[in-house]
């Protein structure tokens, strides 16, 4: 299957029906690059401003509203050595009475961004936890396809189509599936993450530019509501709303459906496997829409 | 030290300041035997009505308010064959236009368990998912100690003492952390589950019936606000409200004091710690109250 | 009927089991007095702590578990000159960033309430509000009955039995349902406010001890599951939960439930009434426990 | 000042930065027409499809981000004789447990509107009800300017820019205020109500198409957060989004800016003034965001 080489020249902060960038074919592969949240490059220059500039967007021969796109993600790395966040919490996610005490959200702090040894460290020492050093894993914040009637929603925030998400399970080698609202589906993805807490509980992962590589496939006539994804281990879906309740409720009726569309099991069968198997995870908790991740193990479900 | 062996005669369906049905003294073991969430005891004959009968309260001897009372959860096993559960999930866990498919709630199943394999398997086969076979990780869902000004709060439920948290991590070998509210602080315990899905979005584990054993300790002068957890690779906190946003805001504000106070980092330490390091697990969504783990691997603190 | 008039000596911090005060029949008349929130007497003198100490309980002769019990609140009449209040609105009412610019907690002021003019001034002049005087209107904070299976609820929040909803429709002339939990019901009322606007957003309306006068009534037979209220112009019920959703969601299937027991509605009739004609009205937004308040104007209704 | 007459060839689903239909002053007067929320106009002809179709935008020139729009309703009338509706509540504003009696979400009843006589009367009688008849109060369902980055909006939801607010106190004889996110504003309106139950239970008002007249004005430089708005008898707020908590938090912190940068208040007596004198009401809480509307009484404030 082809390969394409493509370096963006502009960027996107909404993800919408954009005028397409390339046009790829179910089986392609792209390798291309994304600046950071702020719009920073692999050499840490500023070329757009943000929330979480875009590129993109890529247009799927074939793809027609009512279809799922598959995207996998073969690579995802750092592409410079400085990753940057914010130390504070957000006021949304301590008790507000807590909020006076928390450091300024105008701190911020640099990271040192090895990606050969995997690893990203404090630039500067910081009291007892000195030059913090914490293992890499790189991931993809922000990215989906155009949303339903002509709608160009931020990327500061996440719904259907994806967005951002900010979910730290997005990593090379998942495969992930979103609906297709528009022609062609309109891929975009950028603000990677050299790692990021769950729940993005500061705002902010290690935001860093990345190198990408990324094939996709066209599930042709498979109708899905929200962001699913899989990965060695589990089959998961998304689900992207406020409050957290409402995602759960999202990502737990989706991932009803597809065990029932997948694998064939009635609703009860579905019901049992979800409430005595299932698995939670905290995408984020601090963009506009929160994110939870709902996830089956494989190893309970057929080949 | 010690080690009390108690049978226990009656029941309480309000964690509150009832009568203590044993005085232990810090370090002291206590073994003794839990029904399950409905009345059920070892020889699968209802005792008492629900919901979550506690055995106890135990009056600790110096636990006065403004302490910590700790639960070393040294052996927790179902003592009995049949486990049961409900496969239908929850009217509020998923879309609410998605509840009309749901299965009814009244089905109930019966599992077999064997604590000695480690393992629970669907009594009756069921369609895709024949004899359907999960390993157990027995498991608390309902403990505290008692309330302050004189609360008997029911065991449906949860809050700052403690209570119906259902989460799947307070397993053997897991130490507790409780606030002590009242004299003796009263610890209770009951609701054994074999297994939890994360969420117990049907509203039940694998629920049996439990031989328990525990052992308390005391933190003089030490303040916590909400429960607290350790086992091998991390400290948590829970937090215990609706939506689960406020679990989170609770159980991370927990956090960020329990930070302060046992390793001494200043604030902005322990939020940049909690920012980029923290993990969060979903304890149950069913509950009138529900729960979210804020969880810091030990792997990045202090010895 | 019988008049009782009945001075307290002791008060109750949770709305429970108590040993009833006094037992009176369905149709009786209560005349008695509430202390303030912080247990303030008519003499402005603290004879109890807070939170929101209850006058009661009262055992009403024939109550039984399913039936609902009638409050009229005949006459409410604050009984000193002195009421107070905090300025600063609540960290959990405003948006989280917005917490750190509001006015200290601490800060408490004083109204001079003159209940024959039917105002209340601030005693001190603050700036350009200087003596800010509005019209009284009022109104019982916290009042219900014996919660289920023993509980004993503090009232500082609220539930299915009443408790703190903090409503300032609960005037005098206005008429209240209760479910009966308990046998007797036991009812407990207290927490006064002169006056307080929408949805108690500092935390406290203008806080002072009542003159009291109601009567009770029982409907032997007739169901009910939240509080329900009754004035010239309007029936209502009220939610009392965490979030303000589920507590409109739990207050509108009450009034569901209402107008088809009472009137004969069909589901479908009620669902248009509900649809087309309702009104809301935040009770509190301030405990641990919200209240939201559905509302049908009378005019629409069958006599 | 001149009065445009504008008659609409084309409609929007989303609010965003289209092409304007007309540049007018500030100052200027516009009368148009609306089409209803599934795009049925005057003739009772569908001319686009919904959600909720746009007339405009209307193009106010010197608008600049950061300044505020004015938006007078002088006129809003229904233009036509059918209205029409949903008799049964949405599945998320009952409790998740009563959703399965609910009615059919397909169900739809057409109303007799009658501008003149200012009633609304079912056309086809329904059991008890009869030809249930109420006095209708026309307000605008849907109304805004493009929001920031360029985004488009679904015109099914609301954020800071306005949108799908759904509240009933948007009639005739309001001024709406907008916070200017794009040169120009660029405001749309349309989903005109007959009338409105609070919150929108159903999902739908009485729809019908309306005859508007509006004038509009501009605060230059005068910076606002989310829509306001102002009466006879109050100023309000409006925040939107979900839950209703944060809906709350967001109109309550704009009325807090506003009564500072418009009467001079400090902060303190601006808190006081909404601890004991705030109304609040139910916009929507149905749509993706819900709507909440904070008050202040005139009469309370400065002229």
């Amino acid at each position: 299957m082809p390969t394409h080489t493509f370096t963006p020249d502009h960027y996107h902060n909404t993800i919408g029906s954009h005028p397409p960038v390339l046009h790829i074919a179910p089986g392609d592969t792209v390798i291309t690059t994304t600046v950071d949240a702020g719009g920073f490059d692999a050499n840490d220059k500023q070329v757009v401003g943000g929330p979480n500039p875009m590129t993109g967007p890529f247009y799927i021969d074939g793809a027609e509203v009512g279809d799922t796109l598959l995207v996998h993600l073969d690579k995802l790395t750092p592409n410079r050595v400085r990753g940057w966040g914010r130390p504070g919490l957000a006021q949304n996610v301590v008790d507000p009475a807590a909020v006076p005490a928390l450091p300024s959200r105008d701190m911020m702090v640099d990271w040192n961004v090895d990606a050969k040894a995997g690893t990203a460290s404090l630039k500067e020492p910081m009291g007892k936890l000195g030059n913090f050093t914490l293992p890499i894993n790189p991931m993809v914040g922000c990215f989906g396809v155009a949303p339903d009637i002509g709608q160009a929603i931020s990327t500061a925030t996440s719904a259907e189509h994806g967005g951002n998400m900010d979910y730290n399970g997005f990593v090379q080698g998942v495969t992930v599936y979103f609906p297709v609202f528009q022609p062609g589906a309109l891929f975009h993805l950028g603000d990677g993450h050299a790692l990021q807490g769950d729940g993005e509980m500061s705002g902010t992962g290690i935001e860093i530019s990345f190198d990408v590589q990324f094939t996709v496939e066209l599930l042709k006539g498979v109708k899905s509501g929200w962001p699913r994804g899989e990965n060695e281990e589990y089959i998961f879906t998304a689900g992207n709303a406020r409050p957290l309740d409402q995602c759960v409720q999202n990502a737990t009726t989706e991932m009803l459906a597809w065990l029932q569309q997948r694998y064939g099991y009635t609703v009860a069968e579905a019901n049992l496997l979800i409430g005595f198997a299932v698995e939670y995870e905290v995408g984020n908790m601090f963009d506009p829409a929160y994110t939870m991740i709902c996830k089956i193990p494989k190893r309970l479900l057929p080949k």
